[in-house]
């Protein structure tokens, strides 16, 4: 497995690839979720180049970037362990070797959901996936299905400019207790962590219930309030928002659908965790 | 050579293409300016391909977009005299299908200059232009020194977005009168075509001065100013900014360095005609 360092030598390594390349693009800290990513990609190309880059430019300054968990021995053995073909691994200077001029920005979806919350983070994404395709080239790129509004603009930013890349969205992982896998979930204590499981089951609630024939908005999201709240009191975290949408345009619906999603955001002690659920 | 309308047709004609790619973006009314790009091209490239396309997102509302000239059945032959390969040739509803959400930007460098009176201009460039390079995947792309502010521009998307293009910018073609060439001398009546080679003039002029040990950016432009009031009358046109700039950020000069650029932008009768020397 090779490690490269510098767009140069990702260069060199790249224009001797033959056959078709999977692209997994991390900010490392890497758990079963990004290994199950290599591990289709693996299934799907011929090479699997993994980037490893805690991207700056998509954290605001008030965001976690200076703490955000960092493990680069133990990712190199995780990478091996699926086969990994090569981990592109550039210091912030090689990436942002001066301050950029150029953003690609997708309007309208990025304002939504975590948008609000986070009014730069998708630029700082859509700029940087754009960098790291025109470096690595694949043929095909792996995202989780966890950021799932991540993937809807990558999706539309790879189809409004005409990228040669094939996005594939691959499930999401969970602990053994439903909570969806994230490096994020490193910041929880262990009171946290032990409530952290309801967000899903507040998932799983409306899921059931819309299968058994509700499809008010209102009542749906009333009920994942109220579940999590059950949980999680105003000391230890709150609930940044709770959406139902189409997974296109990431439209509100006036009345829930088979294949609309449901997306939250909770913050829980110095964690802000994500997840969704399609219909 | 070969005539593409549509985005599928060229990736199958794309990719059983082999040797160095070299492209040439126009919006068609083809002149010898764009001819000596795709001669270049030849010269330095195994396969030329040339896109025609009149982008309206760089026009704004009150431009000349649907008056700009347009000739395929000329520009074929045009093409056709310098050995083109491959006119990329698509409709609008090709390149944008739908209402976009994406845009690239360049910010500063595009506030300047042209940036002033066409606040959008760059970004409809910008944008396509990332477009086209995704479609036809060129090794290298040609672009005309006459447009100056836009090939800083793409050089500066291309270098921050790590776009693996090499950018040519060639010389700036003229009429025997020393007017640079530019599809839209096109909308100049007898008189006013008769008076536009004082542009160039002036620029010739403060070369001259320069070259004389002018570099007081203050003398130069007045040089400039009263050249062009000298032949062009209010009732004509009127100066839209002259510039005394350096070519990698267009930061203004205090003084004028050898390499330093001059640029200009005329309205004359209904044209808006721009110029540049570099010292």
């Amino acid at each position: 497995m090779k490690i490269i360092k510098t767009i140069k030598e990702f260069n060199n390594y790249r224009k001797n690839l033959e056959g078709k390349i999977g692209f997994v693009p991390t900010m490392g800290y890497l758990h079963e979720g990004h290994l199950s990513l290599m591990k289709k990609a693996k299934k799907e190309c011929d090479i699997v180049i993994v980037s490893i880059f805690v991207n700056p430019t998509q954290f605001s300054p008030n965001e976690d970037l200076e703490k955000y968990p960092r493990d680069f021995e133990g990712d190199k053995d995780r990478c091996r362990s699926v086969k990994v073909d090569a981990i592109f691994y550039p210091e912030e200077k090689e990436m942002y070797p001066e301050e950029g001029m150029t953003t690609v920005i997708v309007e309208k979806i990025t304002k939504k959901l975590c948008g609000v919350s986070r009014p730069t983070h998708f630029q700082g994404v859509t700029t940087v996936v754009s960098k790291l395709f025109n470096i690595v080239k694949p043929n095909r790129a792996y995202f989780g299905q966890k950021d799932l509004q991540q993937s809807i603009v990558i999706k539309r930013m790879v189809k409004d400019l005409n990228i040669d890349v094939n996005i594939v969205v691959c499930p999401i992982l969970r602990e053994d207790d439903g909570l969806a896998m994230s490096s994020r979930n490193e910041y929880l204590n262990e009171k946290e962590r032990t409530v952290a499981p309801i967000i899903y089951e507040s998932l799983q609630l409306a899921k059931n219930m819309f299968d058994n024939g509700e499809k008010s908005v209102e009542r749906l999201k009333l009920a994942i309030l109220e579940k999590i709240n059950s949980k999680i009191s105003d000391d230890m975290g709150k609930i940044d928002y709770v959406e139902i949408f189409d997974t296109e345009n990431i439209n509100n619906v006036m009345k829930v659908n088979k294949g609309n999603a449901i997306a939250l955001a909770v913050y829980l002690g110095k964690a802000r965790l994500i997840d969704n659920i399609i219909l």
